[in-house]
C-alpha cells in the first residue's frame, strides 16, 4: 500500500508526503518502525513522534507538519483504528464445519459459516451467516447466533441462549449459566439446608456487543439478563442474573453486577467497580474504577468510592482524608487548649 | 398440567382458583405471562402480581386473595423454587459415552453416568451413578466424582480432585491447579530467584456443593483444601491453596480467599470480598460486599469495609466520612477562634 | 527413599536421626502422617512438629532436636519445596501426538514433547524440547513455546504469542484476546457508535514465567504485551494490553493490570489490588491487598489503599478512621463550648 492509497482510504490529507511511499503497518508511539505509521492526537505530541523511525503520522486536521509526512483527519485515532484493520492479519476460519468437530442434528448454519476443530454445536443450534466457532468451543442446543458473531475457544454458550449479529465473544467467556439464587430450606429434621434456585430464563447478547476473555454472564431465573445494542465488557467480568444492560455500555476488567441491576444506555464503569443486587444505574452514568454501587444512580451522575458517592464529594472526602490523622491530633490540641483557657476563665471568674 | 396438581405437588392450599386451569409455567413478577404461575413474597406485592397476565400466585399463608387464585403455602420462594423445577428443561446428556470422548484406562462409571462429545476422562477416573460430564470438560487421572454429580463445559478438574455426590461444576471452573507458594533462592551468582514450591495435595469438594462458572480453586500444598458440604461458590470465585471451609457456605462473585484461610460452617460472604492468608473466619459470620478481610473474624460477626470492621463501626465511619471535608474547615475554624479566644485572654491577663 | 538419601539430596545436616528409616513422603506441619518429613522455620516451631507423627523435620541450622531427627539446612522453606517435588507425582503426558489431537500444517515439535487428547495446536505453531500440551488445550497459529514448557487444559493462546522455556499456564488461562480499546465514531446520522480498535500486537511471556488459572492477558494494540522473565501471576489475574512487566514479578489473586501500564522488576502486588492504566510502578515497589493504584509508584514504594498511598500514611489513616465517629463528636462539643467561652468572654468585655 502506498501513502496515497491509505490517505485516500482514511479520507486524510496528505501533507508535506511522498504520496508514492510503500507503507509497510501501523504502528503506536512506543513500536513503530521504518516505513510504518503512527498517530499523535495533538500538536503536543508530534515531535516524539517525528522523533521515531515512522514514515508518516495520522494528526489533527490543524497539525503542522515539521519533518515527516502527516495524514491529516478530523479524528485520529478513529483513522489510526482503520489503518489498524486494513494491516490486521486475519485469525477467520475457512468456511465449513472441520471434520473433527461435533454436529447436533438440525444445526442451520448460514453461508459462509465456520466450525473450528474439535468445537461442539449441539442439537438445533442457528448460526447466521459468516459465523465463526473457533476450535474447542461449545455451543449448546437451541443457541442462536446472528451473522458476522464470532465465538472464540474455550467458550461456553449454555442452551438456548441467544447471540445477535458482529457479536465477539473472547477465549474463555461463560454465558448462561445459571444465577446464583438460593431459598432455605427447613428440614424435617430441623436441620436448615440451601436450595438452589433452577434458573429457566436464558440470556440475550444484543447486536455488536464485544465480551472480553473469562466473563461470566448468568441466565435469568425466569425471562432474560440483557445485554444491549453496541455494549462492551472487558475481561473477567460477572453480570448477574436478569441484569438489564442497555446500549453502548462499557465495562472495564474485573467489574461486578449483581442480579437483577438495571443498568440505563451509555453507562461506563470503570475497572473492578461493582454493583449491588436490584439497583437502577441510570442513563450516561459513569463511575470510577473500584466503586462499589450500593444505591441507585442517577442519569449522568459520576460516582467513585467505597460505597460509592457522587465524585466531587468522594474527592473532596479523600483529600480530607490525607489530614485525617493530623485533625486527630489538632482537636486533641484543641480540647487541651480550650481546657485551659475553660479553667483560666472559671479562676476569672472566681 | 392442571393447577389442582401443581397445589398437591407444592403442599399448597389453592384459593380462589379454577383447580382445572391448565398451567403453562412459572415466571417472576416481571416475566410472567399468560397461563403462568409467579409468587410474592407478601401481602404488598400481591397488587402487582395481580395486575399481570398471571394464571395463579403462590403466597404467603396469611395473604388474602382479591382477583387471582392464590396458591398459599408457609415459604413462598422455596414453592417457586421447586415449581420452577418442574418446568426446568433438562440439560441432561444422554447415558453413556460420547463416540468422540476419549477415556483413559481403568475409568470406572456408574449406573446412568454420561460422558459428553469431546469430553476427556483420563485413567482412573471414578464417576459414581447418573453424574454428567459435559461435551469439552477435562476429568484429570485419578479424579473421583460422587453420584448425580454434573460437571459443565470447559470446567478442568486437575489430576486426584475428590467431589461428592450432587455437586454442580458450571463452565469454565478449574479445581486444583497448583497453589501460588515460592520460596526465593539465591543462587551461587548471587542471584536471587523465585522456586515453586510443589502443590502435591489436592482438593475435596463434599456433597451438594455448588460452584460457579469462572472459579478456581487450588490444590493443597499438602493436605487438602475442602469445599464443605452444602457450599455454594459464585461465579469467578478464586479460592487459595489449602483453604478450609466449612458447611453452607455461601460465596458471592469475584470473592477471594487466600491461602490457609480456615471459614466456619454458614459463614456468608458477598461479592468481591476478600481474606488474607492464614485466617479464621468464625461460624455465621457474615462480610459485607467488598469487604477486605485482614484479621481474624470471631463466630456470628458481621463485617465490613477495608480492612474490614464490625459492621456498626464501619457504618459509623463511613457516615462519618460523608462530614469529613466539613470537619476539616470546622476544625480550622476553631483553631482561629481558639487563637483569638486566647489572644484576647493574654491582652486581658496583662 | 532413606532418610540418609533424603538429607543428601537436600544438603542437610542429619542430626538425632536413625539414618536408614525409610522416607514415605513429604507435607506441612498439618497434614504430616506417619513415616513422612515435615519443616519448620523457627526453633518455636519445633515443639509443634515433635508433637506430630512425623518422621523427621527439616529445620534451621541453629535448631536443637528434643525428640525428633532434624535435617539442619540454612532455608528450611526451600528444602521443603525441593522435598516436595521429589514426591510429587508426576502429571506428565507421554510424548508425542494424542491420536485425537488436531494438529495444523508446518507445526513443529522439539524432542519429548507432548500433546494431550483432544488438544488442538494450529498451523505453524513452534513447540520446543518436552513441552507439554495438555488435553482439550487450544495453541493457535504461529504460536512460538520455549523448552521444558506446560500448557494445562483449556488454556487458549491465540495466534502469534510467544511462551519461553520453563512456563507453565494453569488451566482455563487466555493469552492473547484483543486488548479493551474503543474510539467513538459520529455516524453521518449524527449517531455515535464505539469502534474496536484492532489488536494487532502479541503477547511475550519471558522464561520462567507461572501463569495460574483463568488468568487473562490481553495483545498489545501494536507491539507487545510483555510479561517478564521469572515473574509469577497467581488465579483470575487480568493483565490489559500493551502492559510491559519486569523480572520476577509476584500478582497475587484477582490483581487487575490496566492497559500500558509499566512494571518494573521484582514488583510485588497483593490479592485484588489494581492499576490504572498509563502508569508506572517502579522497581521493587510493593501494594498491599486490593491497593488502588491511581498514581506512578516510585522504585521500592510500599503502598496501600484506595487510592493508593505511602503504606504509613495509609495505616495512619485506617487507625484515624477509627476514630472518626468520635472526632465528628469532639468537634461538636468543642464548638459548643468554644461558644459558651466566647459568649462568656463577649459578656465581660462589655
Amino acid at each position: 500500500m502506498r501513502l496515497r492509497e491509505l490517505a485516500e482510504a482514511l479520507g486524510a490529507e496528505l501533507v508535506r508526503g511522498d504520496a508514492g511511499a510503500e507503507v509497510l503497518g501501523v504502528a503506536g508511539l512506543d513500536d513503530v518502525g521504518v516505513g510504518q505509521v503512527t498517530y499523535v492526537d495533538d500538536q503536543r505530541r508530534l515531535a516524539a513522534a517525528e522523533a521515531t523511525a515512522a514514515l508518516a503520522v495520522i494528526a489533527p486536521a490543524d497539525c503542522l507538519p515539521r519533518i515527516k509526512p502527516l495524514l491529516r483527519v478530523p479524528n485520529p485515532r478513529l483513522a489510526f483504528a482503520r489503518a489498524l484493520a486494513m494491516f490486521a492479519p486475519t485469525d477467520r476460519l475457512p468456511a465449513g464445519v472441520h471434520p473433527t468437530a461435533v454436529i447436533g442434528e438440525g444445526v442451520v448454519m448460514g453461508e459462509g459459516a465456520a466450525i473450528g476443530a474439535q468445537a461442539v454445536v449441539r442439537e438445533g443450534a442457528r448460526l447466521g451467516a459468516r459465523v465463526q466457532v473457533h476450535p474447542l468451543a461449545m455451543v449448546g442446543k437451541g443457541v442462536s447466533i446472528g451473522d458476522d458473531t464470532t465465538i472464540y475457544s474455550h467458550v461456553t454458550l449454555y442452551d438456548g441462549v441467544k447471540l445477535g449479529s458482529r457479536v465477539v465473544v473472547h477465549g474463555g467467556s461463560v454465558i448462561g449459566s445459571a444465577g446464583f439464587g438460593y431459598v432455605e430450606e427447613e428440614g424435617p429434621d430441623g436441620q436448615v439446608r440451601v436450595v438452589h434456585i433452577p434458573h429457566i430464563g436464558t440470556v440475550v447478547i444484543e447486536d455488536d456487543v464485544e465480551i472480553g476473555a473469562g466473563v461470566t454472564i448468568d441466565r435469568g431465573t425466569t425471562g432474560a439478563t440483557v445485554i444491549g445494542q453496541g455494549s462492551k465488557l472487558d475481561n473477567l467480568v460477572h453480570i448477574g442474573h436478569n441484569v438489564k444492560m442497555g446500549r453502548n455500555c462499557l465495562l472495564a476488567g474485573q467489574v461486578g453486577i449483581s442480579g437483577s441491576v438495571t443498568i440505563g444506555d451509555g453507562v461506563a464503569l470503570a475497572g473492578q467497580a461493582g454493583a449491588a443486587d436490584h439497583l437502577t444505574i441510570g442513563k450516561g452514568a459513569k463511575a470510577g474504577a473500584r466503586a462499589a454501587i450500593t444505591r441507585d444512580v442517577p442519569d449522568g451522575a459520576v460516582v467513585l468510592g467505597t460505597p460509592a458517592r457522587p465524585i466531587r464529594e468522594q474527592l473532596r472526602i479523600e483529600a480530607a482524608l490525607g489530614k485525617l490523622p493530623e485533625l486527630v491530633r489538632k482537636v486533641r490540641e484543641l480540647t487541651d487548649r480550650l481546657a485551659a483557657l475553660e479553667a483560666q476563665s472559671k479562676e476569672k471568674g472566681r
